[in-house]
């Protein structure tokens, strides 16, 4: 019979395209279990979109152009060339490269099965062409929530999405501390015309910068490229220097003497958000009003969500989002939303990276039934199934090596028990003396190898402690 | 602020890329969550692998190259162009279009890091980009099992890839009934040797067409295509005959007379599976040898395993694998391994897509809370907030309309329970009468709108039957 060709050498890593090892894989799956349990408490329905999306929705936009994957079959044949000449981009498919702009294709095609305002999750890869660089990866997993309505969103959805978030990030509790920072584009744009300046996009553009750029490089920035004064330079300045964890940012804006109804407004909005989340708000995950975050180039409307994690600011935001009043449109209905996106790889890969993150055990495995000869294997998969009937997740050693080398094999992969078998040649076995009281009949025993104790034990009501029963999350600090 | 550009009209669907709905979305989640709950119960391990291989790995066995989808950034640079090109094949990405060649891949890159033998499995995203019809998608999930060793794989490792995926679909009770047909290559190898066939690998191929081809051509085949005469052709047609839910088989291939060392080694592999698959075999799995499958151009060893969907026959196997003496090789060290592959889209959507499968609500949430007025709404988020804390999700209504608008609101998306927060109000409402005995301090009460009983609650204790805590899967007969 014939065999594939010999494979080559030991692959490489492809820069970009992070895979994890097993134990890190634990992490991350308990990362989005958690973010799911916690969506869905919320009433956030799962879905799931195709990976690819015609390349003219994908450029709708029109900014990230250079970033997107086209895809092209190998033989491909007229219908599906993948060639991005004139005319063709409706044909060719790209990678999607974020969540929202599926979303707002799904939402239009099954608008008339779906019921609205309607509340969704949906946690999934996308693929990035980018340069690859750490907290920036060409394949990625975000996690991203959204409420979308017809014609028109009540503004407590704003606030629902930031309260939703802030309790999944607070779940977390194994991240570095993390800052869910709050703006409104009504407060900053009612802001800039409430003080003359002539157009408030370039303003936003330059404060954008605010953290890369040095306050006095800013100042001339917005002089030269923003059309403002040095005065209303300064204003703008002392607008994005506001910080504050309860609602007294408004009197302190309100204190630098400019007004707007589109300031007021946004004042009102961004101070019933922050104060909604007022009861998630902890040392470790702080909510604030900070009116520096502007999201550059993005589309919002209202409300807009960025998030630092203490220690990798560096990473820029891991938590991003907003109102936006048309997410999509079919030209008759508008679809105004609300969202924030979670970068599930942004977050973790930097702490594995760095070690500070992983699992206590590279296998799901609870027990490891030891196998004292190869005639026993039935006999050990029974007891294994016993375990496993009642939630214990147990594998049965491949050879039947000496118990010692079984513990060893144990060991390596963090399995916390070992299960022996009874039988007579047990008593005999190097393992040291029988431990406690044995009946005369041979028992099963159990042994916690971490400290060594070793009791009997019967498969069909031994439990191990709850916190052995899965991986668990191991941190290291700095 | 500028705006995004007004987008299309209503999109289409793209043939081949399935797209659920949120309570077919809620299905597919519980399926893969009960695969990962038995596989981890095993101890097999999850990883994930990235989306993309490069080209020269994808095309390593050679029959698929015109299924791939080659990835191209839209501004390409000279390092990673996407061109097939000589020679460009290792710099070329495509995305993979299974899950055992990257998995291959993965060993040999981690082998240094894993430990041996090593159980994982892996749900994900494949992409083909062959022609879409019913059960052939360009973009499907498939959830697979595998066991790789270093150097040498105990036969028993077969036995166990066949028990856990037969646990795994057993548990899957709201499917149609499955059939997993195993058989051993060795056995056919070595029966066709055993009979004097000249070679006995096109032997293989054309009793691979016997579901689709009449066994009188199939004859005609084996003569013109395979060298044998017509005796030897008729013992290959009887030996394909042979069912068996036992291992009854054994004695009905030595009848044949023809023996061969393979064939015997080949028939005391597949009794070994048989018999330790006995255990799971019920009437709605039925695991049971079947002389038939060879699994086509597969380069399996050893045992091969497919699967059918009762009353789905045409869609092919829809959970496929076997043994590989080399899954994967360095040069220096080879990896044996043996696995299972389940096709997750191709057992879904055939029962999606004709109204067999679906589940009773459209979103998570299992209690609507009333909203009386929008100043209620801080008092209706605390409620929600307390039942959610008790692992029961929520939704508040998103406005403040009539009582029965509400209820249907709630009914329109399956959701069992409305709350009603204590009010004045509420005894005055088109409800109809107050139920029971009712105290003088007004109470909260929650309705089952299924059928229309309503009783006082409380949400710090308040509880619904554990059958509506999540969405249920629902089924339709025939």
């Amino acid at each position: 019979m014939s065999q594939p060709k010999p494979s080559l050498s030991k692959p490489t890593p492809l820069s970009g395209f992070p895979e994890l090892l097993p134990a890190e894989r634990f992490v991350e799956l308990q990362v989005i279990e958690q973010l799911r349990t916690t969506f869905e408490l919320h009433g956030f329905a799962p879905i799931e979109t195709r990976a690819a999306e015609p390349l003219d929705q994908l450029l709708r936009k029109g900014e990230i152009d250079k970033e997107v994957y086209l895809l092209r079959r190998l033989q491909a044949d007229s219908e599906d060339s993948g060639e991005a000449g004139p005319g063709a981009d409706a044909n060719t498919l790209g990678l999607h490269f974020d969540l929202t702009v599926p979303f707002a294709r799904y939402v239009l095609e099954n608008a008339g099965k779906l019921d609205f305002p309607f509340r969704r999750y949906q946690i999934q890869k996308v693929w990035r062409g980018e340069r690859p660089q750490e907290g920036r990866y060409r394949e990625f997993t975000q996690a991203d929530i959204d409420v979308v309505a017809k014609d028109a969103l009540p503004f407590h959805h704003d606030v629902e999405v930031a309260r939703v978030m802030a309790e999944a990030l607070s779940c977390l509790s194994f991240l570095p501390p993390l800052r869910l920072q709050i703006n409104n584009r009504k407060l900053i744009e009612g802001f800039y015309r409430g003080l003359g300046a002539p157009d408030p996009a370039p303003v936003m553009r330059v404060i954008d910068k605010i953290d890369k750029v040095p306050p006095a490089v800013i100042a001339t920035m917005l002089v030269e490229e923003a059309g403002l004064d040095d005065e209303q330079a300064q204003l703008c300045l002392r607008l994005a220097e506001i910080q504050a964890q309860d609602t007294s940012f408004v009197e302190r804006v309100q204190a630098l003497g400019v007004s707007h109804e589109l300031l007021s407004e946004g004042l009102a909005e961004l101070a019933a958000v922050i104060d909604g989340c007022a009861s998630v708000s902890t040392d470790r995950l702080v909510v604030e009003a900070d009116l520096r975050i502007a999201r550059g180039l993005d589309y919002y409307t209202g409300t807009v969500f960025e998030t630092r994690m203490s220690g990798y600011e560096s990473l820029g935001s891991v938590c991003s989002g907003g109102r936006y009043d048309s997410l999509a449109s079919d030209g008759r209905t508008t679809y105004p939303g609300v969202g924030i996106s979670l970068g599930v790889t942004r977050l973790l890969m930097p702490l594995f990276g760095r070690k500070k993150l992983t699992a206590n055990r590279s296998v799901p495995s609870a027990v490891l039934i030891a196998l004292p000869d190869e005639h026993s294997r039935v006999r050990c998969d029974a007891i294994a199934q016993e375990l496993r009937r009642r939630g214990i997740a147990t594998e049965v050693a491949p050879t039947p090596q000496k118990f010692g080398k079984q513990i060893r094999f144990a060991e390596r992969r963090g399995i916390p028990f070992v299960w022996f078998p009874a039988q007579p040649e047990l008593q005999d076995d190097a393992l040291g003396a029988p431990t406690g009281e044995r009946a005369d009949e041979p028992q099963d025993e159990v042994k916690d190898i971490r400290s060594g104790e070793q009791v009997p034990a019967d498969a069909a009501t031994w439990t191990p402690p709850l916190e052995d029963l899965r991986p668990q999350i191991l941190t290291s600090g700095d």
